[in-house]
C-alpha cells in the first residue's frame, strides 16, 4: 500500500472547490480544503464536494476551517482572494513548509508573497471559472486550460511541477507545466489590468468600455504600457491583447468585470495584482507605467471613499 | 441725456446673477439677464434682484427667459454652465451681434465656441463664488479679483475689455483687464483640472486627493503635464499650483469640488473645459497630455453609464 499524495487548498470558494473535487477523485490523491466558510466545510466533509454544470460528480474532500487542522501535504493549491493570501500561507507554514505550492489566483505578485512564507513556488495562471451555489456545491461553468511553471525567484522544482500539472490533468483540468509560465499569466494580466480599472471607476461593462471612443485609446495605452514591460521582461505573450479586446466586444459585450462587481458590492479589489502588478515589473525593469500607476490610485482612491468619511 | 450701457447676462445662476446684480447698480448702465428659470426671472423682474452675504443690496435687472427678449447690447456676460455655451450664444447671436463678450465660465475652450457665433470676444477668469438661495436672491459667498483680456483668435479691442472692467470694478467686483489673461485663467484651470477628476472619480474630498500617497503623485503628474502645455503655449501661471495644493489641503480639506458634486447628482461635468481644454491646447501645442486625456475619458465614461443600460 502506497501513501496517498496530499493536497492542500488554500480558500474554498468556486475556483477553490473545482481544484479540490476534481483532483480528489484522482486515485491516490487525498485533498484537504481550508475555508473559514464553516458550513461549506462541513457540508464537504460530510457530504463529499459536488460539482454541477461543465463535469457532474461528488468528490471526497476533507474540509476544515483552520490550517492548524492540516496535515503535512506534498502539494498545496492557493485560491483566495489576492487580498488573503498572506494571512493564508502563514496559517499553514508548517504543514506545507515541503509542499510545491501553486497560485491560481487572479494578476500577478501573488507568488511573491507565497515566497515570502513558503519556498517552494509554482507560478500558475487558469481560465477556469464557477461559482458555489450553496454549501458543498460547486457550479463548473468555463473549463479551459491552464499553465504552471516553476517560479523564478524560489522555485519549486520542474519535475514537481509536471507531477501536479498531470494530476490535475487526470483529474479532469487540463494543466500545462512549463519552464516559463510568465507568457500565459500576463497574457491574462495585461488584458485585465487594461479594462478592468475603466469598468471599475466608470460603472461601463467590458464591452462598452472598449468600443467607447474616449476609453479605448486608454484602453490601448494601458495595453502599450503592459507591452513595454513585457518586452523588457523577456515575457513572451501568447496572445496579442488587442485580439482578447476584439473578442471581448464580440463574446462578452455586457460583461462586468470582478472588478466592478467588487466595486458594487463595496468588496476591496484586486488592482494590486493586475495594474500593481505591472506598476511592479514596470518598477524593478526600469519601463515607466504612468497609467497603471494611475490606475491603481484611483481605485484604490474609490475603496477609500468607502470608510473614510469627513464632512459632507 | 445719454443712452445706457446695456449689459446681457446670459445664464442666472449664482455667477450670473452676481455679475448682473454689481453691473446693475452702476449709474448708466442697464442690466437683461436670460435665464430658463421662470420664477428666478420674474422675481428679478418684479422685485430686483436681492444680494446677501458679502454685500447687501436690491439692484434693478430686466429678467427675461428668452433671449429673443433682448434688445441690441454693448457688453454681454455669458455664465451658464459650459455644457450650454453654444446653445446660449446662438440665442442670442442678433442682439449681441455687435457687444463684447466675456466669459466668466469655469474653465478653458468656453470662448472659443462663443468665437464661433459671435465676433468680439473676452476671456475672463474669476473667483467670484455665490449660491441662488431662492427666486430673485443670490447669496454673495467668496470676494475675489477677476481678470479680463482680448480673446486672441477673435479679440474685443482692450479698450472695451477695459471699459467692461471699469464697469464691474465701479459696482464692487474689481476686475483687471489685462492684454494677454491667459495666466489668471490657467492657473485656476491647472489646479482644478488636477484635482477635480480625481475627486469626483473616487468621491473623496480635495485634500484626502491631495494627501493620499497614492493619488497625490498623480496630482503632481498631471500638473506637470499641464505647465509643459503652458511652457509651450507661452502661458505664465500666477503662483505654482503646488501652493494652490497646499492651500487646498490646510484651508478647504473636506470640499466637495463641483465635479464630484456633478457626479453625485448625476449632472454632466464640466470636465471638457478643465482637462479637455488642456488636452485641446495640447494638441495645438504638440504636447502629449495622455494623463489629462485619461482623465477626460473616464469622467465621460462614468457620465455615460448612467443613461447607457444593458443587462445587469
Amino acid at each position: 500500500m502506497t501513501t496517498a499524495t496530499r493536497v492542500a487548498v488554500l480558500g474554498c470558494g468556486a475556483i477553490g472547490s473545482l481544484y479540490a473535487a476534481h483532483l480528489a477523485r484522482v486515485p491516490g490523491v487525498e485533498v484537504w480544503a481550508v475555508d473559514p466558510w464553516a458550513e461549506h466545510m462541513r457540508t464537504i466533509a460530510h457530504d463529499g464536494l459536488r460539482v454541477t454544470g461543465a463535469a457532474e460528480f461528488v468528490a471526497p474532500v476533507h474540509g476544515v476551517t483552520r490550517a492548524d487542522d492540516l496535515p503535512p501535504c506534498e502539494f498545496a493549491i492557493v485560491a483566495t482572494k489576492s487580498q488573503h493570501t498572506r494571512a493564508a500561507v502563514e496559517a499553514a507554514r508548517a504543514p506545507l513548509q515541503g509542499a510545491a505550492v501553486v497560485s491560481v489566483q487572479n494578476g500577478i505578485g501573488n507568488e511573491d508573497t507565497i515566497a515570502t512564507v513558503l519556498p517552494h513556488v509554482i507560478r500558475g495562471s487558469i481560465v477556469t471559472a464557477g461559482t458555489v451555489t450553496a454549501p458543498g456545491i460547486v457550479r463548473y461553468d468555463a473549463p479551459g486550460d491552464s499553465w504552471f511553471g516553476p517560479f523564478e525567484p524560489s522555485p519549486a522544482p520542474l519535475t514537481r511541477v509536471e507531477r501536479l500539472a498531470a494530476l490535475l490533468t487526470e483529474g479532469g483540468l487540463r494543466t500545462h507545466a512549463l519552464a516559463d509560465a510568465r507568457g500565459p499569466q500576463w497574457t491574462k494580466v495585461v488584458f485585465n489590468a487594461s479594462t478592468s480599472p475603466l469598468s471599475a471607476l466608470t460603472g461601463l461593462s467590458i464591452g462598452q468600455v472598449c468600443t467607447d471612443p474616449g476609453l479605448r485609446p486608454l484602453v490601448d495605452a494601458l495595453i502599450a504600457e503592459a507591452e513595454a514591460v513585457c518586452e523588457a521582461a523577456g515575457i513572451t505573450l501568447l496572445r496579442d491583447p488587442r485580439d482578447a479586446v476584439e473578442e471581448a466586444i464580440t463574446e462578452a459585450f455586457w460583461h462586468r468585470p470582478s472588478m466592478l462587481q467588487d466595486v458594487e458590492a463595496r468588496h476591496l479589489t484586486e488592482v494590486d495584482v493586475l495594474c500593481g502588478g505591472i506598476v511592479a515589473e514596470g518598477a524593478r525593469t526600469a519601463v515607466p507605467t504612468p497609467l497603471h500607476q494611475a490606475m491603481t490610485a484611483l481605485v484604490h482612491g474609490l475603496e477609500d471613499s468607502w470608510t473614510t468619511g469627513g464632512p459632507r
